[in-house]
C-alpha cells in the first residue's frame, strides 16, 4: 500500500494515488464505468457514425488542450477523475464494440467481463515476469497456463513455451528457434552466408513473412506451396518443393485457421512430409488453436502434436482482451536459443538459491502476466465452458452459410471451416467494397472484406457466442440493402 | 453492449458475460478489488514470505484443480465470481507490491491508479490497432501521443513512432530500421553476406544483443566501447572503434538511463560522431526518458533530439502498469521498412477513403491501445505533473546517497544520477548476496542487486513517489540489519 506523504494536498493525493490503494483504484473505476457507458450510448451502436477524416479531426481536437504545443498534456493537468471521465467517454464512443452482434469483421473479439477484471488485477499489481523477485507468484503461474495449454494442444509433460503478445510474436519465436535448429549458434555468431527458405501455403500469414525479413531471410525467402480452392497447402506439392531446393529450409508453416476461410493445413501429412526432410514444422494455429476446446471442432487439428512449435491466441477463440498469444514447442529444451543471464535479474546463485526466472522464455523483458486472465478464464469456465462459447459461434457461422445460401443477392464462398463465413454481394468489387464502407460509415455494422483469387468478398467473423441466429440475418439483411444502395447509387 | 440469449440461465449468462456488458464488468470488479485487498492483508508487507521452491509448490497446488490432468481448468469451471475471488486474492498475496517503500529492486514501477482505471477500458473495449474498422478512434490516438512524447523529445513534428511493449522492443525495432538504413532491401530480400556490427557501451542492455541475434548479426556483433567507471560510453574511443572497424557498422545505441547506475552517455558527443561516420543512431531512454518531464532533470538528456531513435518506456519513470513502451524516430518515413498491406486489413481503397491504418507501425498485428492510459495520464497531471514525482523519486535517492555516505557499514559506489543508488554492505560478495535473499525471503524488503567490476553490488531503484526519506533510512536500516545477521551467521 502507498504510504501518503500527509504534506499533500487531497487532490493531489487523489491523482497520483498509486494502484496499490485499492479504495483509490475503486474510486477511479467508478467514472471509467459511467464513461464506458456514456460512450456507448452516445455511439448508440455498433461503430462511430461519421467519415474517418471527419471523424479523426474530431478526436484529435479531442485529445489537444487548450495549449497547442503541449497537446495532450496541458500544463498543469486536469485531474484524475475528470481525465478518465472525459477522455474514456471519448473513447468508448469512437471504438467499435466487438460485443455488438453487429460487428463482425475480424478476429477481434467481445472479451469475457471475467478475463477483463482479472486484466485488472494484473494492471494494478503491475509484476513483471523478467525476475523472480518482481512477480515471485507470476513466475510460477505462467508455466502452469502453459503446461494446462501444451496437454491442450496434446504436447508431453516436457513441453515448453510462453505467453506472447500474439501470433506475430509466436510466428517469430517459431522460426528463431527453427533457424537455430538449422543453423546452431546463429543467435550468438550470426547468421552464416546462404540462401534460406521457408515454406507455407499461399495465404500463410503475412507475419510469417516479416518475421522471415527480421531474421535475416528476407520476405521473399517465404515460398507459397501449391494451394486448393480451400486454401489448404497440399502436401505432395510441399514434399516436391523440399526436394527440389536449392536453398537451405529452415522451417514448414502450416496454419490450422485461414483468418479468412479458417482453413485448416493437412496436419498428419505435412508433420510426415516436414519429418522426412529434418525440416522443423512451425503451426500457426492463432485462430483455429481455440477450437482445441470444442469436443466437436478438435478433431479438426488432428496432428497438431507434431509440430514442433505452435503459436495459439486466447485473444481470438478464447475471447480474452487482448494480449493473450501463447507460443509452445514440443520440447521445453529447444527455447534455449533465448536463455539469457543478467546479473541484475537471475544471477546464478539466486538461481541455485531457487530464485527461477522467466527470463530466458521471451524476446521480451518487462513483461505483463498475461498469464492471470487466461488462468482465472480456465478456472472459471473449464475447458468445456469455453468449447461451449466455440461451438455457439460455430454454429452462428453455419446458420449464416445457410442463409446466404438461400438469398439470390449473396454468394457464399464456400462452407464454414471454423467461424468466419466468406460471402459477396451479386454486384462488382467496388460495389461490395462501398457497400462496406457505407455500413461503417453510418455506424450500422461492421462487416469484413478481403480479396481472394482477385476479387473482393465479404466476411463475417462470428465471435459473439451471445449473438442469435436472428442477429446474424439483420446483419446479412444490411448487407443487402447497402448493396442494392450502391447499385441503384451506380445507375 | 451485448444481446445476451434468453435461454441461457442466470449462472451461465453471469459466467459468460462479455465486457461489453458494463453491469456485468462492474459486477466482476467489486470481488477483485476485495481479492486485491485481502491478498495484500494475507501478506502483510512487501512480499510473500517464505522459501521459493515452498512458494512454488504451494503456489502451483493453488492453481491445480481437483482432476490432476486438466490442471488449472477443472471439467465444467467454478464460475466467474468464484475463479476471480480465489486467483486474484492468491496472485495478490503471492505478487510483491511496487507500492510499497519496501519495495525498491528494480524498473519495476507502482502504477498510478489512474492509469491502471484507464488500462481497463482499454480492455474492455478491446480494440485492435491493426486496422481502422477494429479501432478507429485508436487509430487517430496513438499518433497524438506519439506525436506529444516526439514533442517532449525535441524532434520536429515531422517525427514518427509507435507504442511499443517496452525497450526491448524499441531497441529491436531501432536496430531493424538501421539495418534497412545500412542494407537497403534487407527485409525484403535477405542480410547480405557480410559482417555487421553494432557499437555500445559496455554496459549496453542485454536487450541490444537480443535484437543483434534476432535480426541475423549475431549477439557477438555489438562491440562494447570503452567506457568509464561512471558506465558512460568514451565518444572518442566510439570514433577510434568505427574508424577501425573491418565490418559494416550497422548502428550506434547509446543509452540514456543504465539499469544499475542510471548513467546516461554523453549524447551530443555520440551524435556528432555517428554523424561523422553516417552511422544510424539509436538512444535506448527506456528508463532516463522520463527525466524529461523533469524541468530539473531534463538537461541531462540534452543531445537526445540528435538521434535517429530513440526508446522511451512510460512504465518505468511513467507510472503506467506494463506494457508502455514507445519507440520514435525523427523522421516517419524511417518507418517505411515496417511498411504492409494485407487485404483483409487495409486494402487500397479504403486507405484513399480515409480509413486509413497503423498496420505498418509495428511488427505486432493485433495490438492493444496502450496509448490511452498514456494520453489519460497526460491529461490528468500534466507533463509538470509527472516532473514532479520524477524529482521526488530523484530526491529520494540523493536522500539514499546521503544517508549511505553516514553509516560506515555501507558503501556507496557512486552519486545517483536519475532515481537508483548503488551500494554495498561491508561484507563478502556471498554476505551480500545472501542477506538480499534473507530479506526477501522473510517478505521485509525488495532490494536489487548487481554485479560491476566482479563484485556484487545492492541496488534500491526509487520509483515510488510517495515513499518518504524516513521509508528510505527504513530499508538501509533493514539491510544493515539483515547484513549484520548473516556475517554473525557465517562466524
Amino acid at each position: 500500500m502507498a504510504s501518503n506523504a500527509s504534506d499533500h494536498d487531497t487532490a493531489d493525493a487523489r491523482n497520483t494515488a498509486l494502484a496499490g490503494d485499492v479504495d483509490a483504484l475503486a474510486a477511479l473505476l467508478t467514472p471509467v464505468l459511467e464513461a464506458l457507458a456514456a460512450g456507448a450510448r452516445a455511439r448508440g451502436g455498433p461503430a462511430p457514425t461519421g467519415r474517418p477524416t471527419e471523424l479523426d479531426a474530431s478526436w484529435r481536437a479531442a485529445f489537444t488542450g487548450p495549449d497547442d504545443r503541449s497537446r495532450s498534456a496541458p500544463g498543469a493537468g486536469i485531474g484524475a477523475a475528470a481525465a478518465l471521465s472525459e477522455l474514456v467517454r471519448t473513447f468508448a464512443a469512437g471504438s467499435v464494440d466487438p460485443a455488438d452482434p453487429r460487428c463482425a469483421a475480424h478476429l477481434h473479439c467481445p472479451p469475457l467481463a471475467v478475463a477483463v477484471a482479472a486484466d485488472a488485477a494484473a494492471s494494478a499489481l503491475n509484476p513483471s515476469l523478467d525476475s523472480w523477485d518482481q512477480a515471485p507468484i507470476g513466475t510460477s503461474l505462467e508455466p502452469a497456463v502453459v503446461a494446462e495449454l501444451a496437454d491442450l494442444v496434446g504436447y508431453p509433460s516436457t513441453a515448453g513455451g510462453v505467453v506472447t503478445t500474439g501470433g506475430s510474436e509466436s510466428n517469430l519465436l517459431g522460426l528463431l528457434l527453427a533457424r537455430e535448429h538449422a543453423r546452431p549458434g546463429a543467435v550468438r555468431h550470426g547468421l552464416p552466408a546462404g540462401r534460406y527458405r521457408v515454406f507455407g501455403s499461399e495465404v500463410t500469414h503475412f507475419s510469417v513473412h516479416r518475421a522471415a525479413g527480421l531474421l535475416g531471410f528476407g520476405e521473399d525467402a517465404v515460398t507459397p506451396v501449391r494451394t486448393g480452392r480451400d486454401h489448404r497447402m497440399d502436401p505432395d506439392a510441399l514434399d516436391d518443393a523440399l526436394s527440389r531446393t536449392e536453398h537451405t529450409p529452415i522451417a514448414v508453416v502450416a496454419t490450422a485457421g485461414t483468418t479468412d476461410l479458417g482453413a485448416i493445413d493437412p496436419l498428419p501429412e505435412i508433420a510426415e512430409v516436414a519429418r522426412k526432410h529434418q525440416v522443423w514444422l512451425h503451426v500457426d494455429a492463432a485462430y483455429g488453436g481455440g477450437a482445441l476446446f470444442s469436443e466437436n471442432l478438435a478433431p479438426k487439428l488432428a496432428g497438431l502434436r507434431a509440430a514442433d512449435s505452435v503459436g495459439l491466441d486466447l485473444h481470438k477463440l478464447g475471447w480474452q482482451p487482448v494480449a493473450a498469444g501463447v507460443f509452445l514447442t514440443r520440447s521445453a529444451t529447444d527455447l534455449a536459443a533465448l536463455a539469457r543471464r543478467a546479473e541484475y535479474l537471475n544471477p546464478a546463485d539466486d538461481e541455485d538459491a531457487g530464485y527461477t526466472s522467466l527470463l530466458g522464455r521471451s524476446l521480451r523483458t518487462t513483461r505483463r502476466p498475461d498469464a492471470l486472465k487466461i488462468a482465472v478464464t480456465l478456472r472459471a469456465l473449464g475447458r468445456a465452458g469455453l468449447g461451449e462459447l466455440v461451438d455457439r459461434c460455430a454454429a452462428l457461422a453455419e446458420h449464416a452459410a445457410t442463409s446466404i445460401g438461400r438469398q439470390p443477392a449473396l454468394e457464399l464462398y464456400q462452407p464454414p471451416n471454423l467461424t468466419t463465413v466468406v460471402f459477396r454481394f451479386d454486384g462488382s468489387d467496388e460495389v461490395n467494397a462501398r457497400l462496406r464502407r457505407a455500413l461503417l460509415a453510418a455506424g450500422a455494422a461492421v462487416v469484413g472484406r478481403t480479396e481472394i483469387d482477385g476479387r473482393v468478398w465479404l466476411k463475417l467473423t462470428l465471435l459473439n457466442p451471445h449473438a442469435t441466429n436472428a442477429d446474424v440475418d439483420a446483419l446479412l439483411a444490411a448487407v443487402v440493402s447497402a448493396g442494392t444502395e450502391e447499385l441503384e447509387a451506380a445507375r
